[in-house]
């Protein structure tokens, strides 16, 4: 099991501008058949600061994602507005 | 409801003496009636990157947790291993 930790800083004079971007691309994303979950949060301080939390059975489930006809149209659309650079962060559950 | 992601770096040479304290915060933690997910990652390109993505119904909940006697006494004991200080982010759903 993947996690991924994938985050935006968006031009707060951009956020609705992204805004449906962004629930096309979650949309999308939710159908694909290998996506466990794909939810997008806002930081309660920083209204242009989006964080997707993801969940993928492996990082070939991942990389199909980002090779997806809505991946590739809908996030250089969304890029256009950022302040900084994107992060991601990928992650596999703590051995307790 | 709020998100959160709290994250720790540890010095990689004490990853197994914090794991059995997240072990018992994370058992301590979702047995709080007001806990809804507490989950612990690990990042992986970072053993001592630690990372937890945790769901609370609200502010006052989350407080409830820090005010524990498990998280005051077990948080400390994993800190004195830190390498930098912890991060953490409060987050909302996206108004999609």
């Amino acid at each position: 099991m993947l996690k991924v930790i994938a985050e935006d800083f968006i031009h707060p004079e951009a956020v609705e501008i992204v805004l449906p971007l962004y629930r096309e691309l979650v949309a999308c994303t939710r159908s694909e058949p290998l996506c466990i979950a794909y939810d997008l949060f806002v930081d309660q301080k920083d209204p242009g600061h989006f964080i997707f939390i993801e969940q993928w059975p492996d990082r070939a489930a991942l990389d199909t994602h980002c090779a997806t006809e809505h991946f590739r149209r809908l996030v250089p659309l969304i890029d256009a507005h950022q302040r900084s650079p994107g992060t991601f962060l990928l992650m596999d559950p703590a051995a307790l």
